[in-house]
């Protein structure tokens, strides 16, 4: 039995940076973790036609792990069919993005976003209103990090520092999110950097499925 | 140039019933209002993962029809694809169920939703929560009917009425919005048994886009 | 039978700019559309007591105008008598903020509102507040522009600009709103510079109207 | 100094009740309490025409008292021309229905609300909504009750009894509000019977006008 | 009997300064009005553990008092122990935040909160969540003033005068509230300087003790 | 280095049970999972003061574990002293009511919430609150099953199931939650009665804690 985190993207890289940001938590997990990811699925997941369009693969990838999963984790930060998997399997099924949040509520009172571009930010609050938890919002804050930014780490993580100061100072963010899939080799740095607790999704995610194959084996016991 | 009503299901009786219901709204539209299909689409949309895997074929049809449209109307009561058909086109876009809601919200302080089935109640609440409206919600009631019992038209409408009684009397309901795209027929009499408003979702989203048309010419005047 | 805007304050000068800018409109739409005033109201609708004040004459008019009447448009962004007409008259009753504010939702998650003055935006909050949709506001923001500010259209329009982008950039509103009834012209100008939908309240709902009128068509049809 | 109850409709009966009220309050009062009426007002506030239309002479009044007021109370729970009033006094302004649901947050999470009408409670929401507490309402639940019912006392407690009952029982009340300004007489009994503290909307805001002139002096004083 | 105003810490500095603010509020009080304090209590209550600790000699402080009292105020901008209070006593019982709020809602739609310092405001969003008024808040900014600090006083007028014009002027509050027990010295001058109300919080839960009080005697008088 | 369960009564009984429902937990934790008890606590959490009375001690003995813990969980529906442990410990702290609504998040829209008693009801509101998650609350209903009750497992099972058919049917609840701690024997019975996942709060706070002390490796790994 294994925990499934799915990269609904077909980028080989992120789903070996997803790879490797696992490393620590198999130390603590009951089961192995693997990282896939969606051939079908484009590059990245940059507009809502991307999220709903690899809904259907996913399922279907999905679909044929279904005996030897413990757990899935949708790897996207706009949680693609995260309802729709639900339906379908009878495991445990995790987002990043819900469990970033629901982690972060954990944390503090108020939490603040990082989002890649401004476009995701209304896909965000959709998302957080679905989830009804608007009044824990501090503010969602797009980097506008360009393809070119992103490369250079320096850039980057100067970016991720003065969005995270304008969350922690001007909005009141006691706890900050990572707002996508591909930055926790900067979550310690800027943590530091900030005194405030940052979540990397992944993780996050990954964690609470860990959390769900202890609670699963708690079920079994108790039926059978 | 035409409205185009998008029934992203593959039943021609469902797509006909539509067109039928379009027919005295036409009389008052600056433009045809036309009734098609997804042929890729399921039969009926019934779980979250047809809502999500219709978006594909539906945009990639609504792309073809971009350059004819003066609107687009997504006619499923889960809205689907209504986000990314947004980011894809140029024209004002509209779904039945959030054209539904805003209407009730100009007709009463509280509407009531009838579902055909409990199942679809969730999926409900979280496009309401994302809408940001569920203080105006009184109740989403489902009347639980199978297949055999829609095909019954004294049954189904008896069982409208014992649910839009419960949602007016014991939930506050001052409108009630039908929560799915067949029912055009019960509306006229469900309405005057109730003695309360009742939307049928795709007239009140074909209206909502008769309407922006018209705003679309305000548009291109002043800027012309 | 005619759409009536009632523009509730005694200029002039306003009730004809209203009058214009549905020139448009008109072409679109299946009755005529006449823009009226009311003689007893103040020169501008400027305080509470000019909102409350102003019912009682809007409501004697309105009644005199029922029988003629295809849809009210109350044309004050405070939409006063509102609840009272609708209680009145059997025809569809739209208030130009409320009209406003629900298009907004159809194209962006969060809306900006633009008031002249600040004293107008407590206002504001408690129609937002009674209409239940406080989490899709971005933020309110007071212009600040006097009499005399507002006969110079440069230095109104670089105001609007100005507030404007603190509007979609520090409060991140994807579509923006109008908050008075005299902006027509600034509307299409307003928007390019701003690169987001701006929504001019008249135009909104008398498009409502327009489709309002047609749904109407579709509720006798049936019923007869 | 005094503070004025003003009864917005001209029923001398209403007007006499409430000064009957207000009598135990006097003897904990700093200044007088004077119960007034609206001669222009209509016999009861019943319809949103009657709560907007009364507003115009409503404010004449208060502004002839405004000289020798300590604070003045609306005395209808439409609370009508409470925001105008506010506007346009120096004086601490209070309304019995805000005053009311105020008070009921400092004895129980959730408060009840019985109405005389269903008709009554869109416009309850509106402004709870406005207020911003509706997540506080258990229920706000009609009465149903007539002019012939109401004359009859022991049918009226009967009534408010079994309405309380599902109020506490059904929806969680733990503190109940009178929707209306002359049923002071039943409150006592009322609460006794249902086992919670029940409000009486004129008393409530009578004392916290108490409160207020009381806290009026400790701000003169502090700027003298 | 007494209207007991409880300060929690075992600061003798602060309990003569609350008694001595209620000086002008005694001479329109029914009752005498005694600041007393928690000799129990930390010097001063700075974490959620002095919030905490200080309930239970809290309780029993207020249990020796209950039969001389007519009601409580806890006098912390926490509110420690105001629910379980509430549960132990037949008075009423008022805390300084919930009293302050209440307040502020009768005066302006938004309400701004001068903390202390940022690690109070946490405690404070879930103060005002609980409260379910979390939408009229306009924001919660801290001084982030230090002991030093508090005691020059210029330096800490400037620094409230700072932060209320940003409160007033960035995020719309039309009444704004201090978040702690000790600054009733400031209060005139800075709702001067600012031109908006300003709360201190200890005098308006004393107003509403005496409102209280006046309104038990009502209680009291209709039952016997 | 152990997860610290926390059970804040001196219930030997409470203690021992919540140690059982442990034990299948324990074979998915990467550490050990120890139920421990406040001695000095009242022999079960009945009222508020219980619930603010025990934290000085909670904090005290949680202190003393610093150094050895993984991370805390409190044990009771409470959440007891949940803000002040998170100020005071560098551990993840987990409350279980916290835990238990947040773990119902990824299950279903809407909860249930089962109360042994109507009044721990508004205290369960005021936590719901704070969280900012009242939208996604179906209702929570009292058993109120007295001691008596409570020992009959017939009696007890029946009205679980008479309540969870309730929330289930008539409040739409999704998922249900055991809102108290001692519960664990009736959980899977009843969610196989009800077809509806139910949560027992110490499990899914257990296995967030398992998951959290996965996290604090990547955590630490990433850092060192």
């Amino acid at each position: 039995m294994t925990i499934y985190i799915i990269n609904p993207n077909s980028s080989r890289v992120v789903t070996d940076g997803i790879d490797r940001a696992m490393e620590p938590l198999r130390t603590a997990s009951p089961v192995p973790i693997a990282a896939i990811q969606i051939d079908e699925g484009p590059k990245g997941i940059e507009t809502q036609a991307h999220v709903d369009g690899v809904v259907n693969p996913l399922l279907a990838r999905a679909a044929g792990l279904e005996g030897d999963a413990s757990a899935f984790v949708v790897a996207c930060f706009s949680d693609p069919g995260l309802a729709a998997l639900r339906e379908q399997s009878q495991r445990p099924v995790l987002g990043i993005a819900e469990s970033a949040v629901l982690t972060a509520m954990t944390m503090g009172q108020r939490f603040g976003i990082f989002s890649i571009l401004s476009r995701s930010v209304p896909r965000h609050m959709r998302m957080l209103g679905a989830m009804g938890v608007m009044d824990r919002l501090a503010a969602d804050l797009p980097l506008e990090l360009g393809v070119a930014d992103l490369t250079d780490r320096n850039r980057t993580f100067a970016r991720l520092r003065e969005v995270g100061t304008q969350l922690r100072d001007a909005h009141g963010a006691e706890v900050l999110i990572l707002g996508c899939a591909g930055m926790t080799s900067y979550r310690a740095d800027l943590s530091e950097a900030l005194g405030r607790p940052v979540i990397e999704p992944c993780e996050a995610a990954a964690a609470m499925a860990i959390g769900r194959v202890a609670l699963a084996r708690a079920y079994h016991q108790t039926k059978g």
